[in-house]
């Protein structure tokens, strides 16, 4: 029994999922995405915390046997606290828990040539401070940018719209020489294109969804096939729409 | 007693605070943003109804006479579900409750010249058809605009950065000719100057927050000279710099 239990701050996630089902055609899993409280990015350590613990029972308690934390702010908050994962791990019932964080620092770390990496991720997340940690190595430039979740929300993530605030943020990337940048948020992924628009081909962009799917390889498991269930907080009547920028399909979503 | 307990979902009230200071320029008031459950506007009239009856609750509890909602999308809720609004009273414990899409509507009718208006306002709003009903007698053109949320809270604002967006955004308007644009999400004042530079001189914009310091007047409320209390669900570090943006200087907020 290894059935996935994806947690997200919001929809965002769908894109790990999207990763996970290009590597597993017929993964079977639970979503839980915290759209009632959304978004994570500005909100305390603590508070992320608590919120984590209640998906996890909640996941759980739908037959979810192994966790997966594909929000970031989440993620890192994690990693920069123990004692919240510990709290998490006890309330997933598990002894493993995935995370975004993990498998994007190693794919950043087997990507990069000159050890110029950047960070593009929520105000949280870059707070956290957990990439400069685990990247310790390298030469990190990290990069808050808050303000492109709102824009992938809404679908605004063309060179056109978004590009005037993209060459802004990414103009540290750029100065730093980075030869490649972690997406740390689920939504950034969204903003692949335009983001090479700017900082060119010979940047490596790091999805964490793919990373995570390459990382449960290696840990040799082999997510179960059966069936998916969608889990909101908060359902908005426009959720499926929402749902289709993520997944790339449109789903239908449960009360949580 | 007439002391004014402000109820926004988070920061973004503190524009409206800020047009009530600058009538009343003594005031004082008791502050309540939900910043750890913000944003609203994607969310639905139960969710948003519940966390409405919370924070007035709270505000009560805290010495405010005077509900003042300065959130839009709880104000077009209340307006929309009489039930919610009636839980929200009780919850106050006033006989008068101001919202700030009355008085938004009262000045849009003021202004306009040919009854050619846009509202320009959060899915939730808009969706909310609270403005089409209160100016049934108007030409209402509506634009969904929750995008310009993000922009404003991280302070993309400036025409070079949100311009392309509201190039597209404001389209509709420029089609329907609109003579007078409501402003109907309390961040939207901070995009006034690039809303102008491309609707023109011509076309008037409406700042809720004035309007409702006109209501005010109108209802012979005097707000009390006072103390003023800041209070929020959830408080990052970044607060202080956060409200600096909407209210035009730094405050101390305390934790709800």
């Amino acid at each position: 029994m290894n059935m996935l239990g994806i947690f997200d701050s919001g929809l965002g996630g769908l894109t790990v999922v999207r990763a996970l089902e290009q590597k597993f055609p017929d993964i079977g899993y639970v979503y839980y995405g915290d759209t009632a409280r959304l978004p994570y990015g500005t909100k305390t350590p603590q508070t992320i915390g608590r919120y984590t613990v209640a998906a996890l029972e909640y996941l759980r308690r739908h037959g979810a046997a192994t966790p997966v934390i594909a929000c970031h702010t989440a993620s890192s908050t994690l990693a920069a606290h123990p004692d919240i994962r510990e709290q998490a791990l006890a309330a997933a019932g598990s002894e493993m828990l995935f995370d975004v964080v993990t498998p994007a620092v190693e794919a950043a770390r087997a990507s990069t040539r000159e050890g110029r990496i950047g960070i593009l991720g929520t105000t949280a997340t870059v707070r956290s401070g957990i990439y400069e940690t685990l990247l310790h190595d390298a030469e990190v430039t990290q990069v808050p940018a808050s303000v492109l979740v709102g824009l992938a929300e809404e679908g605004w993530t063309d060179t056109r719209h978004a590009g005037p605030i993209l060459e802004d943020l990414l103009l540290p990337f750029q100065r730093a020489r980075v030869d490649t940048v972690v997406l740390a948020c689920t939504h950034f992924p969204l903003l692949a294109e335009a983001i090479r628009d700017i900082l060119g081909p010979e940047v490596q962009l790091i999805d964490p969804g793919e990373a995570l799917a390459d990382a449960l390889l290696q840990e040799e498991i082999r997510p179960e096939a059966g069936s998916r269930r969608y889990f909101a907080t908060d359902v908005p009547n426009d959720f499926s729409e929402r749902a289709g920028r993520f997944l790339g399909r449109n789903i239908e979503v449960e009360q949580a």
